[in-house]
């Protein structure tokens, strides 16, 4: 997998599809990214047929993967046709469905525009579609590029940059230190905080791209609590918010059970980036719905927990270190 | 992969199973599998949650996929459940399809019990189901083992051992000479003739195990015809019947332009196990079909042809060499 991260990276695109050399280009994207930048995506690839899915998790449908079927049936696309995934993380997940599907599996290529996708969504191969639960129906699927344009973030909005940067603290805390120093001290390019959270996970993924060996759990951190959290909210709570939250609950059990001595940093870091690092809802909800997490073991709740930056360990944690972590947090 | 060829070889599924060490184990089967067979594989596997599908490759759909994700859905089904698909190939295409998908891929096991599925089917990873057109939405996805007790061949038809022939034949002209002669003397055990058969796929599928390399495309000898037949019988002529027709096509072109000199030898194999080598139908139609081929390149007609028994090419064939061999054959 070729990956470029690069301010105006758009402008590479020719040459990275002139090494694949595909029978043909397809486009997936989102109205608001369709609108904002599809005619200068057009400009790099010139022939491609484009279609343009509504906005937000929903898209991540059944229904939605049979359009896309459909679609790529009717424009007579084969194995050899590219498929470009173009926007958030939604978009990733039901265009990477549909191409790892399509005649078992079609060119994939990543082009990520919000942080949260630019920064960790776009690399790992994860895809999936919400049929009775989240993503419980989805491949592992590598995108042969992943191309990183950071001049996509200028028309983000705020709350969708603060929720990208929680993944990149997460990325901090699981595997760069100076990457958490860069973000404390305020002293950093956009460019350079996406390619070193990438680098994290890219560490990660490439010991364990189909999660058998739970190396990637540690990707996990802030997760538990976080769906958990989301699931309460109705959705309502943006995704980076959550694991906000999840993660100072993590970081107050590391520092209970392995004297993880970065906890208050982690949660002023947080704050200071606008994310929240606490939460109103009942600690038994919490746990009721940790207990059903995938990385749960017959109710055991399992989860992330750092013992120092650099240094996250999956392991049990006791109901009731949990709880108390909670309480601090949510109550 | 364990591959485990052998009478009785159902015996030795607890051992397999207790390798792999699964959260749960689920079973898929059809109908007329689980009648005659369903009670023997449960003395052996003990506690497993069973679904049995209708049969034929019709159940090779959308809405069985929906029906399999939701079941393994409700009886608690993980990633490290072991789904046992035990029937013929469209249980094992099925199967395979909700395996590979389900939370990103669960484990998976193959008990072939028709000769197509023992002898071909069940390795090589191809799943698939069928929207828009044959297998036009599957994976690549490999089971942990695969299997083979050829004592369930004991209760099969006449026409489905015939069917599962044609594909053996075709292995034996794609890599094994021995095989040929094996057959042709009638002298073999059918476990060995399966094993044997089984070892030619594997070479090949283990040198191009996504089909990205052209090198597995030997694999379709005798099935550019064959799907053409297929289609324009409407699916009324067993899938091994039209393969046949179409490796009789394929042994006339490779006599015309490679002089290959087993083109008798293999028309009176293919008649003395009851397969048909003659069809009745318009070479125009075939042409058509052949040219819309997965194989075809912008319309070129592209089919594996023998150049001698261990020698088959995957090459562009003029219509009028195409034409010349299916006046000879088919009308």
């Amino acid at each position: 997998m070729h990956l470029i991260v690069e301010r105006g990276a758009l402008k590479r695109i020719e040459k990275e599809i002139s090494e694949i050399s595909p029978f043909s280009v397809a486009v997936v994207t989102e109205r608001r990214v369709a609108d904002l930048h599809l005619e200068k995506l057009m400009e790099h690839v010139k022939r491609a047929e484009c279609i343009v899915l509504e906005q937000g998790e929903k898209i991540k449908s059944l229904e939605t993967a049979i359009r896309l079927w459909k679609w790529l049936f009717e424009i007579g696309a084969t194995r050899r046709t590219l498929l470009l995934a173009f926007g958030g993380g939604t978009v990733m997940d039901i265009a990477g469905f549909a191409a790892s599907t399509y005649m078992r599996g079609m060119f994939l290529a990543n082009i990520p525009t919000t942080l949260l996708a630019q920064a960790d969504a776009a690399i790992g191969g994860k895809n999936g579609i919400d049929l009775m639960g989240k993503n419980m129906v989805g491949t592992f699927y590598n995108p042969k590029f992943v191309l990183v344009d950071t001049s996509f973030l200028d028309s983000l909005g705020e709350d969708e940059m603060r929720s990208g940067m929680a993944e990149v603290i997460k990325h901090a805390i699981i595997g760069d230190e100076r990457l958490l120093e860069m973000l404390e001290r305020n002293n950093f390019s956009i460019e350079e905080v996406v390619r070193r959270s990438l680098l994290v996970k890219l560490r990660i993924v490439s010991r364990d791209p189909r999660e058998e060996r739970g190396i990637r759990s540690v990707l996990n951190l802030g997760h538990t609590v976080g769906h958990a959290i989301e699931l309460l909210s109705g959705y309502s709570v943006h995704h980076g918010f959550a694991i906000s939250i999840g993660m100072a609950v993590s970081c107050r059990i590391g520092e209970m059970i392995h004297g993880f001595d970065k906890r208050e940093r982690v949660e002023n870091l947080l704050e200071k980036m606008g994310l929240p690092t606490r939460f109103k809802a009942d600690p038994d909800d919490v746990i009721r719905i940790a207990r059903r997490d995938k990385k749960a073991v017959n109710g055991r709740i399992v989860m992330a927990i750092p013992k120092r930056v650099g240094r996250v360990v999956v392991e049990e944690v006791d109901e009731e270190i949990l709880r108390r972590a909670l309480e601090e947090v949510i109550s």
